[in-house]
């Protein structure tokens, strides 16, 4: 990265870009050890207790889009960061940059979407702060949501415990939140049937399974950079590789329609309400089992395993018999999409 | 406020439409008893601790301005509304919205900033967040810092405190922020001669204080709105009435002077490094001497009292022996000043 360089819409995807802005800028003067985790939500001490602590922006465009909002987005999106370190989200900020000439009666709705997003998830919007630029100086509405979650004690999950033989779970179809937000961009003409974004709370659902199972070695929710940008993380530790088999992967019948039509890869895609998980081996099955009974995890299927060869590849085994290795987007499918 | 109306600037002035936006549309939708207190910080149990919770985000213009940056503002700014809760500042939450297009080396020299401001300030930023939009879609940089610091036991301070014979105390000069700030935009043509924001943490100022006596009432940090703003607020309680001395009120003469030439109030300007405290007439003058003794209160003053005639007005006493009635402001003095 040279000093001249300017900012581009990849430094936002959640892929290679972003990830060397945030190792070459930030972690270099941000020198606080949770932060150089690169988790979901920092891991902190604070009193006697232990919490998650996590931050989000949300600059999706449009606001409103099939099965969701902005407001939906920013709640559960960072509920979903504290419940994948398997810690209890409470409270949530919410902080509003509103581009003056927003109608009132938006805002309103985008607020009724975060109290019941709130209500459904059971955390509390506890503090706020609005700002208001001159318009033209933002694009109608952006949220911050902050979270901070309890962490119960023993709670540990993180790339460091996953080995050899772990099984690679993912909650649900992927790309379903990109594609409908990318449908609800009108210029586009893309009708849906029956998609809708998957945008939902998992704070329920990691927890049926976290209460039962012992084996849970990590969990993620693929936001921005999809499943890939996910398993790509997991892998630069470098001590395993991960095999996923793609006709196990759940991807709803019109996210590959559209994909296929445009070109993307639904591996990359967003999604903001599905679970990756790295479990024990052998209890995999039962996990997915768990998984199923919920609303939210009827999708949900074992689509992978970590293995000790060619540690640091990420190899996508196709139907055919073929594999490819997959890797970090360096561009961005699709900007604004969170 | 009807349904059909339209977010003006004066939404996110701190003012009067602020409160009516705040009242109307989020405090009925966000019923957490916690929020409806409209302190600087949420006060929040979790485990077996109370911890104070606040939100900014800071959309200054310019970035850049005498004695500070954008950078420096969120990291104080956050830090200024935990200590005035009496809370230790210890976490905060950084998230950026960029315009593509924005230089890397501006970005780099304001996360340098940030991190100076968080070693003074001894607090650390443990989780982030980076978005970029596409050209015109924001101006340049937008930050959000939210931050968690631990309250300790017995830590109670607030407006049902205050009583008649409490006199009003700030630490310093008012304006100071919003002058530098206005002074940056170029096209006014304004010099200064040795005026610089005000910016600073305020939390080893207060614990100066909060640590030596137990009468201190009530604290806030006099950011956007001003002095005048947080009186109001106070007042508004209506069970005693805010009166101060125009001549008690520090100013610096830079500020004074614009304020003059352009027709502002200093006392509607934002401060960023200022605190408002309602305390025990016996210590006011005591705690006068703490403030001064520190490099960020040399200029503290008593500057009114509280008293049991007139409640809910706010009322300023000039040189030459008038009085006037200190109101909310309806409109917006200085946008994005913070």
């Amino acid at each position: 990265m040279r000093r001249d360089d300017k900012i581009i819409l990849a430094h936002g995807s959640g892929g290679k870009l972003t990830r060397s802005l945030v190792s070459e800028t930030f972690l270099k003067k941000f020198t606080h050890p949770a932060l150089a985790e690169l988790d979901d939500a920092a891991r902190v001490r604070i009193g006697s207790d232990r919490i998650c602590f996590t931050t989000d922006s949300y600059v999706v465009k449009p606001l409103f889009f099939p099965g969701g909002d902005i407001g939906t987005l920013a709640v559960y999106g960072t509920v979903n960061d504290l419940a994948v370190m398997g810690a209890e989200p409470l409270y949530i900020s919410c902080g509003f940059i509103v581009e003056e000439g927003l109608e009132l009666s938006l805002l309103d709705r985008i607020a009724d979407s975060m109290a019941e997003a709130c209500r459904i998830a059971n955390v509390s919007i506890v503090t706020g702060d609005t700002k208001v630029v001159e318009s033209g100086s933002a694009d109608q509405l952006f949220i911050n949501t902050t979270g901070v979650g309890l962490l119960p004690k023993g709670r540990e999950f993180g790339i460091e415990r996953i080995v050899p033989g772990n099984r690679v779970i993912v909650s649900g179809t992927i790309g379903d939140h990109a594609i409908a937000v990318l449908a609800a961009r009108e210029d586009l003409g893309l009708k849906l049937d029956d998609l809708t974004t998957d945008c939902a709370p998992v704070n329920g659902l990691v927890r049926k399974v976290i209460d039962r199972f012992d084996g849970v070695k990590f969990m993620r929710d693929p936001t921005r950079g999809g499943l890939a940008t996910v398993l790509c993380e997991i892998a630069e530790s470098g001590r395993f590789s991960v095999h996923i088999w793609d006709e196990e992967i759940p991807v709803h019948r019109e996210v590959k329609g559209i994909c296929e039509i445009l070109g993307f890869d639904p591996l990359y895609l967003a999604n903001e309400g599905k679970v990756v998980m790295i479990v024990d081996g052998k209890i995999a099955d039962e996990v997915c089992d768990v998984l199923r009974s919920d609303p939210l995890g009827v999708n949900a299927a074992v689509i992978g395993e970590i293995r000790a060869d060619n540690p640091g590849d990420v190899v996508l085994h196709t139907v055919i018999g073929g594999s490819r290795l997959i890797k970090m987007l360096a561009g961005d499918q699709l900007p604004r999409i969170c």
